[in-house]
């Protein structure tokens, strides 16, 4: 393992986003992440999207470079042999994330009896340990009060779960966080991570509830237009989108220079007594904005909006589909953190690796996900140091498995 | 500082979302996070949503707790005192992180002249350095072309942004992995991470680009519905609405058991031949589901389909607006996480801690964001260790400023 983080072992016990993809991440920055599932599969083993035959792809994405043991987790012996597994020797060991119920042999207290200096990071739903799931933190933030058509009465969801990948990147940081107050003091430490705080900690820095509380107001729904300052959706004339944005004095000019509105911009500054330089300025006259652009890409073509706006470095982007992504020369295809890999059960898919660059070492290209339990045998050997017949008698026992 | 990161020094020249939070998250766990401005205040100073007086609510939620300074960029002196404060020395010192160009005098290998082992994380649009926000990122994702309605046309933008949070988070953890390499070896590096790329990767990781590439379809657009599982909004007599999900065979009965399902849902699994308790079984009957569930939701109040289903355990949340989020006893009022901030110039408010509970460490309130320039003349001093006199003149020649 050359990665940054070599030396690093965290053991996972965990499903859906949140804690697999955080572990992931530590994974692909070079720690050996072993993860481990029930003997007949996790909760989310078969979690669509699947292949035609009903293998995970779901799976396949969150656990790329892992290691995976399978363990029968209702037998004592199973339970036994993980977590001497959790709490092995080792200066770089000894650390655990779940967002399983860490209660009983699973608790950060019950664990450090075996090893005083554990790390566990506890993801749960709420404070209280209450069960939630990112649609049902997000519903209780106030984001799918405004999101979606200004006209549109009722909720939308976020489809890329906002809460999941800030937990899953924030539990990563506090593993380190206290891997690095471990190697400076010794101690160990539980840490928990809930959901819904995370939500509520984002949203908070995000200045929604700050606005609430002074200023008295509901956000209102604004549809796809960025609030306060100018950016919308506008469709081309062979019925592409392109999303176009100003966030600085130079996004003004340029956006001007593609589409030649620079006396029509100029009008609207002097007609309004407005500044197009200041987000103010922008957010007033926003309406007037749109009706310049607005006829500008429905004469033309995506290509040459898109070209334009380009030449001009203006702040913009097509909207394309999953499909047209996963064929994207630019953002997929050339792009050098992507690599097609062979996953076993599924096939070949171009699958990312971290989107970090460390000077200090060379990025590693994604590794396939395990099959469920495809290291079983060499962690019981490797790290718990049991002979070929016991790990043979524990497969007998149908106390661990795999792979399969 | 008693925080868990006390000791580590990260100066932060940033704005708008992922570089700034990325460092509040630090300064939250208790490292000194020093942000630099320009004198005449940064890109997002003045953004929105901002007070009646336009002191923007959105700066002060995203710079909690961490000191300014405020020097004229343009003038080779105020670039000379920023090299120095960025190279310090100090054990934990010498962290740099942008969102600015980091060409010229902001470039790693110019910095890194004045101190080798300097960490900097630039955090950039993408890989080759081109601009970007969460909107255009978002944009080539994918996903607006699946959030909203069903029967929508066109992108449905988030409004919680997840790439500028996942950005944060992902950032913050990469300096703690250097910061950990660079106590190991004494060796610095320049991190770099595009928005971009960092959107990618986890549309890779959650499975989309795999389902584009092996499946060859494209994801459609499913409304509020939870994908390949059973959630939806449901919409209560007094025209509230609430989330309803099944995860687990948990959920199953635990929402069977608040509504008196159970007959009904045996007998959609009898006549489709499906198993609830499997995802893909929930999936296919989900219109069936919804069938059974709708008419009860909408015969009850809000209060009394939440008590229902709270009392049974399901897997539920009610939507509510940021508004009623801000006054949520719950979720705010009640959460120890919350502190009501006196933020100067702007007010009273609940502002939250960091989510992260540490067991080696109490958790601290939130501080309130400096004003701009708040900390200029003790960071010079206590720093750089600049005399008063020396500091007074930077002052007249408007080199440096603040308060303001």
């Amino acid at each position: 393992m050359s990665g940054l983080l070599a030396g690093l072992r965290i053991v996972e016990g965990s499903a859906f986003i949140a804690a697999p993809l955080g572990g992931m991440t530590l994974a692909q920055l070079g720690a050996d992440v072993i993860r481990f599932d029930d003997i007949h599969g996790g909760l989310d083993s078969d979690r669509w999207p699947v292949t035609r035959d009903g293998r995970s792809i779901y799976w396949a994405g969150l656990n790329k470079g892992k290691r995976s043991i399978a363990v029968d987790l209702r037998k004592p012996k199973g339970r036994e042999l993980l977590a001497a597994l959790i709490t092995a020797p080792g200066e770089g060991a000894g650390i655990f994330t779940t967002n399983m119920p860490a209660r009983g042999w699973l608790a950060h207290e019950e664990l450090a009896k075996k090893r005083a200096d554990l790390i566990s990071l506890n993801i749960v739903g709420d404070r209280h340990g209450g069960a939630h799931v990112d649609y049902t933190v997000n519903a209780i933030t106030g984001f799918p009060l405004v999101t979606g058509p200004a006209d549109h009465e009722g909720p939308v969801n976020a489809v890329a779960p906002p809460w999941d990948l800030a937990t899953a990147y924030a539990g990563a940081m506090a593993i380190l966080a206290a891997e690095r107050h471990r190697r400076l003091t010794g101690e160990g430490q539980r840490i928990l991570l809930p959901l819904q705080d995370m939500a509520l900690a984002a949203t908070s820095a995000l200045g929604y509830i700050g606005e609430a509380a002074i200023n008295d107001v509901d956000r209102q729904r604004h549809g796809n237009e960025i609030f306060g300052t100018f950016g919308r959706d506008f469709r081309t004339r062979d019925g592409r989108w392109v999303m176009i944005c100003i966030f600085s004095d130079r996004h003004v000019d340029a956006l001007a220079a593609a589409g030649g509105f620079r006396q029509k911009f100029a009008e609207i500054e002097r007609h309004r007594s407005v500044d197009l330089k200041t987000d103010a300025g922008r957010w007033q006259v926003r309406a007037e904005l749109c009706a310049v652009i607005e006829p500008w890409v429905a004469a033309h073509t995506a290509a040459e909006v898109g070209a334009a706006l380009k030449e001009a470095g203006a702040l913009w982007a097509p909207y394309q589909s999953f499909r047209e992504l996963a064929r994207d020369k630019e953002a997929v295809l050339d792009n050098p953190m992507f690599t097609v890999l062979d996953q076993p059960g599924i096939g070949r898919y171009p699958a990312a690796a971290t989107p970090l660059q460390f000077g200090a070492v060379t990025r590693e290209p994604p590794r396939p996900a395990p099959l469920l339990g495809q290291h079983t045998d060499e962690i019981l050997s490797g790290i718990l140091g049991l002979p070929a017949h016991e790990i043979a008698r524990l497969h007998d026992q149908k106390v661990v498995g795999g792979p399969r």
